[in-house]
């Protein structure tokens, strides 16, 4: 994330945590630009940094990004939303203090965590004092950052992206259970040194993020708090075209979403589901959703079962019009049902390894989409089952 | 279910099962009438049966239902639908042979197991056989024809009403996992010693699948085969009113609904999601089936952990506009939510025993449903990661 000229960043444990791991983190956008644009959660119960953070959004500039782990601030009421404001006016002050103009209005936040408790804002606050320190003595932290938003994933989420011409893009992002529909459950922060305004931040954060993103999808459950943050500072002086843009930013997202999949909550098979021969690429999203969230399929192929009789009745359930007799499904590229029906061998297909793709085709049209998910495992029961205890 | 006069059944291992378990049923209307009813899956991937006695039942008239665990006979092609076609064939001329003038077109076939492998035929029609053969022995075998007709469950289903006004109904079920939204996934014969038509029996049955196996939702997945057939045999010669037979078939469904979530598979806790105050009864219907499917809300109350914040991250991804800040929640009567935040103690509530009533008030109109499911567990992971195989 620090790849990118023009930022700095880094991580610190302020006590949120009881374990006393890292849990605060600070991006810092120099300048000389500072466009923005952000994507969110489509849940209606929001987070009071969400709400926050969407509204200062539309003004299409970022300074800075605070964020924490060690708890969500969602369903916290009024006083929720006070703390975050007053975690944006902390960051605003220190970082004025410190010689850099900043109002809180330029400020982003976002928690992630348990939901329903208030934060401790007496450590944050001390957190924000010390975020600022360490951030001015100019160590540029981005991989502290990363881990101070983990949750229950096991490895920070990084990536960079240097372009041939001279520009940038870096990334980090945390998420590993409450991930689904419509925006994969997390946060991101998306750095580039590229000159470009917050449209055309807006345009590639869009469109990348509805290709990776909201095609990765756990367990179903769609949190309050996602937030995909992308800042540009223009500090490496390139302007590169919406195209480019839109590539390297779809890029990063890509890679951070197997990155994700790859440390998912009891994760031990990484499923891609792709529906092609659907009337249209909304259809197959549609039917590769519903295959990617039905506990049978994900329980089969936890047992590394070939049960593809699972994924046609997953199928059957597509609120469009199907024809069942013209249904072919491959796992790992065997044919293991063709017309609606079992194929020789399907039974003992190797489904041993930790990768499986499940390819369905209805051969009704054109319409093709995958989505990246996991199996239901043991460890996820497990690890879902003693969060808030 | 042969409780009701005119109603014989029997049930008998044929080899199905390589346990040697019971695996064949069949259910005779003695008559004098042979009025019919029958719902069956929404799902588009259609087992064979489903298909034939869908077709059958639209004469209003069946004599028998032979029905079979061990296989679904889905995904089987049209070979699949021969098998089924051929077995109606075999309990029509075995009926007849025994001297009861008996068509093809008055059997229903149900059938139930692992999905997309053909079933043993020789040791089908050599069961009906047996079948018919047990029958027309004078034995009244409901509770051998109850768990002739078990997959994955433990015990079987059964139940039976006596009206004051001397009319019964009796019936039997089996289901356990697989269990979703358009109706319950599982096989369901009612019969009634009551004078009815079948109109007023298809009316009694769709309003009574409405209210109960449309409303128990275990693990989100809708099978090929849901099929639950009422037959009335007119021996008691009294003719209930719509409203008693509609009571009669709802008060019967009621009670196998909540035998079939008692004995569902991995369960460890019966809860009730119930959702009030929603703009309609649909709506309602709607968010308690989104807070049931909800893998964490699930795995959370299988370790007994008052987690009230994922059943409002669940409720906010209901379709219809919601006020978060309304939304208040209570487990087991203890309110942990109240307009959208934490109440006092929410933490420390006892979720222990094996009931759990989790209650959402939307404060926005009049409408309320409750859906039935259970906690997702180990032991469901477990029992569906090595079920084919």
């Amino acid at each position: 994330m620090t790849a990118p000229a023009g930022f700095r960043a880094t991580g610190i444990a302020a006590g949120i945590k009881p374990s006393g791991a890292l849990d605060m983190a600070l991006v810092f956008n120099e300048g000389p630009d500072y466009a923005a644009a952000g994507v969110f959660t489509r849940n209606q119960v929001k987070a009071a940094p969400v709400l926050w953070t969407r509204q200062v959004l539309t003004t299409g500039r970022l300074r800075a990004v605070v964020l924490n782990s060690g708890g969500a601030n969602a369903c916290t009421g009024p006083e929720g939303f006070q703390d975050t404001h007053a975690t944006a006016e902390a960051v605003a002050q220190a970082l004025s203090d410190w010689g850099t103009e900043t109002g809180p209005i330029e400020v982003a936040v976002c928690s992630t965590g348990l939901i329903g408790d208030r934060l401790p804002m007496d450590k944050v606050l001390a957190g924000v004092t010390t975020l600022v320190h360490e951030l001015a003595g100019g160590l540029t932290g981005g991989e502290e950052a990363a881990r101070a938003i983990m949750t229950t994933d096991t490895v920070p989420k990084q990536v960079a992206l240097h372009h041939p011409d001279k520009w940038n893009v870096g990334a980090m992002a945390k998420g590993a259970g409450m991930l689904a529909p419509s925006l994969a459950t997390m946060l991101c922060v998306i750095t580039t040194d590229a000159v470009a305004d917050a449209a055309a931040l807006d345009s590639a954060l869009r469109k990348a993020t509805a290709r990776t993103f909201d095609r990765l999808d756990i367990d179903g459950s769609c949190s309050t708090n996602d937030t995909v943050l992308l800042l540009a500072s223009g500090a490496s002086e390139v302007r590169p075209s919406q195209a480019e843009l839109d590539d390297a930013v779809l890029r990063v997202c890509d890679d951070l979403c197997a990155q994700l999949q790859a440390d998912a909550e009891g994760v031990t098979k990484r499923i891609t589901i792709t529906v092609k021969g659907a009337p249209s690429e909304d259809d197959a999203l549609t039917a590769a959703r519903i295959v990617a969230r039905d506990s049978l399929v994900k329980t089969a192929l936890f047992g590394s079962d070939p049960n593809w009789g699972r994924v046609l009745a997953a199928v059957g359930m597509v609120p469009f019009p199907i024809e069942p007799d013209r249904i072919t499904v491959s796992f790992n590229g065997f044919p293991v049902c063709v017309n609606g029906a079992g194929a020789p061998g399907a039974r003992d297909v190797d489904l041993s390894g930790a990768d499986i793709d499940v390819t369905v085709d209805l051969q009704l049209g054109a319409g093709q989409a995958s989505i990246r998910t996991t199996d239901l495992s043991h460890a996820y029961v497990e690890e879902n089952s003693a969060y808030s205890s």
